[in-house]
């Protein structure tokens, strides 16, 4: 059974607030905080110039050693690496074996899940089969760096909504855990022992069309058009609370456990405005009033791979013996539910 | 334990001969078979106008078509689906999402692992666990188009020879395998039933720079330059011999067989000649001289996380009741090691 043994998180430089997004995109403060609702994010790029500050190897190095530290396990002891990101540094080599290598950790399988804001589910649920395997040990990451495209030499005053919203939504940052079979001392609050129960992630609509794409270029269409991160934000408005419940549902099915027995809930992380109405339609829905809302995006922004690992590290300074979490998300290109239990004790 | 029911392979197109890479490239047919060995290879490409004939997605369809027929399973009785590239269509929606829709397989978990030249070997580890884990059946491919990175505008007589090679040593392809928990028919030659004996991968050059890079580009960086493919031949040349026989030597030990008891020899498949020099080096050192070679590279060109696939369906033509083979591959970026066991009976 998967331990959650500890969580950290790394974000890039100094939070960066709406009034500097609207001095430097001429996007309306008042626009931002009334529609997205995110108050601060990171970038791994200097906003000035445009030039690249960290790399996701940099980041997920930082969160890797924080959650080692914090679980007081030596690198030579994980027996496999994880990391889960859109938006790795190369094709190859991987960022994962880049970062094992960083680390120290050797002899250990790496794997790089390609993947949206499903991917630290999906990251977690490989653990799980990794440790049912035979696995005692484990490093599962998560994180994203759009600096690829935060294109900053463009016209803002001219660009699309649609494509504006981008500089808003996202953020750069990175998450680790240090995950092991048996218990490893506490990680949660009050000496709690934290354990996953169950992790699900499949597509869930056939057929649908892309709710998000975002491109790569290589060599020969360097030069060419078209956007490279395109959204249909309505679909994804739309689609996320009713996928977000059903997920729910359905772990709550499959746990045997009430909406009522919820300490914590981890909701979406679309944006601050956003998760927040998630967040209070799924405590209705579930019958879980008691349930505290667990979200981080207002001041991380939209960190992908990057959000689930922020949520539990906070949730971790929460989480007591006896209590109950349950986590959804949705990635909205291919419209993957995904989700998982915690429980303490 | 996982049973290889079925394997498949699509490439995009006619095979490219020398004679054309001679005419469209200005390179030598001469230096090209003597010095890399390969005659042939598909590209996802018209070579004239450089427009791109297939995406990653539709040969992964078409291989996973051809071996679900093959195995006569229904995609509904697809558990998970786990496919392996280094170069997908777009970084989201993944490839593998993309593909299990096409295919009509719904409700099941899906993986794209981001790799090279090891990951169809990572898949078969994931696909090991998950099949450990409880699933029935499932679906492992691996594929690379490499179009994107084929700048077919460029004056090819300035190109530096190490830059020029990739152009010769490459091609597009996709493979697909069934796997299932039970054995589910005869995969192999006079009803043999093939079985997955042990699959390990591991970076195992702790420290040592990339032996090949591989870039993307996003919006910002669209413009810049760089070459989007890097290798340090030497490197590879020099080090993927030894490193292939310490993990076939270490896959025996765990397997408890002699080289003697190898009916075939799946080897890395870095192009014609220089395989061809390995699978002898390999036979020699690990006492194997029984052992066929099965190779394909040299029809196929370096198809990337196609390869093994490519290899596999040869060997299933071949293997009959109580023959044993060894497969082993080497990703060059992070020098990742990587191998398994197959066992008829």
């Amino acid at each position: 059974m998967l331990h959650l043994t500890s969580v950290a998180s790394a974000l890039p430089g100094e939070p960066v607030g709406n009034d500097e997004l609207e001095e430097r995109f001429g996007l309306s403060r008042q626009w931002i905080e009334t529609f997205i609702g995110t108050r601060t994010r990171h970038f791994a790029a200097d906003l000035a110039t445009g030039k690249a500050t960290h790399t996701l190897a940099d980041l997920c190095r930082q969160a890797a050693e924080r959650a080692l530290d914090r679980a007081a396990v030596d690198p030579g002891r994980i027996g496999f690496v994880v990391l889960a990101t859109a938006t790795p540094d190369a094709l190859m080599p991987t960022t994962a074996a880049v970062v094992a290598d960083r680390l120290g950790v050797t002899g250990a399988p790496v794997y790089q899940l390609q993947s949206g804001c499903s991917g630290a589910v999906q990251a977690f649920a490989l653990a799980d089969a990794l440790i049912g395997a035979g696995a005692r040990a484990g490093l599962v990451m998560g994180g994203d760096v759009c600096v690829k495209h935060l294109d900053l030499t463009r016209e803002f005053r001219r660009m699309p909504p649609g494509e504006l919203v981008n500089y808003v939504l996202f953020g750069d940052g990175a998450g680790a855990a240090v995950v092991t079979a048996e218990p490893s001392g506490a990680s949660g609050a009050s000496g709690a022992v934290v354990r996953l129960r169950a992790a699900v992630h499949r597509p869930v609509l056939p057929g649908h069309a892309p709710g998000q794409r975002v491109e790569w270029y290589g060599a020969a269409d360097r030069a060419g058009g078209g956007s490279p991160v395109t959204e249909d934000y309505k679909a994804i408005e739309h689609r996320v609370p009713e996928l977000s419940e059903r997920i729910c549902t359905e772990l709550l099915d499959g746990l045997g456990w009430s909406g009522q027995q919820l300490h914590y809930l981890l909701p979406p992380q679309l944006g601050g405005r956003m998760t927040a109405r998630i967040a209070a339609g799924l405590r209705e829905r579930l019958g879980a009033e008691r349930a505290e809302e667990v979200s981080c995006v207002a001041e991380t922004g939209n960190t992908g791979n990057a959000l689930v690992l922020s949520q539990l590290e906070r949730l971790l300074a929460l989480m007591t013996p006896g209590q109950r979490a349950l986590c959804a998300c949705v990635e909205s290109s291919k419209w993957i539910a995904a989700g998982f239990g915690l429980e303490a004790s």
